[in-house]
């Protein structure tokens, strides 16, 4: 039989679109499952159109929390209550915590990232310089994580939405500190940046389903000693990652960031300890990774 | 693991209020379940006051269908598009389709009861008189099916709503054309009517969570040769129907109903034949019949 949602049961929608390739819910549905907790994660096909008509409805219902994804981290921010000052300078969230129908937003993401990268690497990206391909809401959590906590140096911006990309670019440098660039897609420059980088970051997208057999940069633009990172994790590796790897870089997906954001969320919805070994078994199960 | 809901999930919620003892999501995912159909039916409780929000939110999401409890069946009717002819007349319904965020009501709950007590008891109500407890959704339901489907041919209605038993009556001689009382629950005529009466229906929730010790009549107004039936399945015998009982009566719970209704809406969810059988197995493990 199939498990049973009852009325105490807390409940914590994926919002976003597309989500047909998520396993999120499985993830966190298995920590909630190993701690005894009585909540229910699923998936909430949601843009910005609809958000109007689904969160009053959130609001009336027994949420604890809600999870935003793309395209509406920058979105959701307009129907919070309050908001992390972490994520107000980020200006996307991705976590919503819900307490008597009110929203307090907070974005994982950023520290999520950061945090997988120095359990793994120490402080590898302190004075380092990046080339950040997509500057939606992930991206923009990730780098201004980089600058404020990792004291990365300076950043190259590329995405096919200028707007966003150079208002990323611009907050950086304003409430960051840090030296940053944004180069629209075509630039002859990308080349050139990327081949004096420390750091290529695909916050982008590209590599993942429906986009699979893709890859943001040509595989000549890669270098042995670049680090390559993908915020994808599903695929494990990218197209991207795989031709990094082949070239002898390190690499790293967006899995370490999904365990550590998982944990983070768990935490700020049930108010206990973060799971993250437990939530790096699950993803591994889930992953085969 | 938990189950999983995916965007592809057709989901059903309960609306109503309270929820915490319904067993109606176990017998419905039981039954999807053995079908191998991917719906999920899950409680959110709900009033007159925030169905204004919530049913917005069931039109975007991707949802098959509601099921609409107490204090909802007669309220719900104003937000559908379009009603089916019986439940038009019954003027509650308990069931809604929806296509496109399109709402369509039925109401299950009359033809539940009476192909149930049809069922057990062939045509026991033709010609019968009936003293009916209670004027709320389920109720109207029963009298017009009883009234139009088993030609019930009396029915005497109490209910501390007058307003509820007074156009429960109203309605049931002008559209059914039979012959409907109204009492108030202090007039002196009820014992009366009940010791003339062939039925005794209790539809008033008495002798359910939270009121289970409680009986809407006393034991000294029943004899042996009246049937009482008592629209609560949980427990499966409230204390009137274990007076009853005692005292040698014919009884029947609504466990029949639950199990005719679960399968005519599953039915109209899924479009499948009505998986009867399947159904009685299911509440019969739930309920411990």
């Amino acid at each position: 039989m199939y498990t049973s949602i009852t009325v105490n049961t807390k409940l914590i929608a994926l919002l976003g679109k597309p989500l047909g390739f998520t396993k999120a819910p499985t993830m966190l549905n298995g920590a909630f499952g190993e701690a005894g907790l009585d909540y229910f994660y699923f998936p909430v096909e949601a843009t910005a159109e609809s958000l109007p008509d689904i969160l009053p409805a959130v609001r009336r219902m027994n949420f604890a929390g809600l999870v935003v994804t793309k395209p509406l981290k920058i979105e959701m921010v307009r129907y919070l209550d309050t908001i992390d000052p972490l994520a107000e300078k980020t200006g996307s969230i991705n976590t919503v915590v819900i307490k008597n129908g009110k929203f307090k937003g907070y974005n994982t993401d950023g520290l999520g990232f950061t945090r997988a990268l120095s359990d793994k690497y120490g402080s590898e990206a302190e004075e380092k310089t990046f080339v950040i391909l997509g500057a939606g809401g992930a991206s923009r959590a990730v780098c201004f994580s980089l600058a404020e906590n990792c004291r990365a140096k300076r950043f190259v911006i590329t995405d096919v939405v200028a707007d966003a990309g150079m208002s990323l670019a611009a907050d950086l440098s304003a409430k960051a500190g840090v030296e940053a660039t944004f180069l629209t897609p075509g630039d002859r420059r990308i080349p050139v940046e990327i081949s004096r980088s420390d750091f290529l970051l695909n916050a982008s997208g590209i590599g993942m389903e429906p986009h699979l057999n893709e890859t943001p940069v040509p595989s000549e633009w890669l270098r042995p000693d670049l680090f390559v990172c993908d915020l994808a994790y599903n695929p494990p590796k990218t197209r991207l990652l795989v031709e990094a790897e082949a070239l002898g870089c390190r690499i790293m997906n967006g899995a370490g960031m999904v365990v550590m954001q998982g944990a983070m969320q768990f935490s700020l919805w049930t108010g206990k300890p973060e799971p993250i070994e437990t939530m790096r078994d699950i993803i591994k199960k889930v992953l085969g990774l």
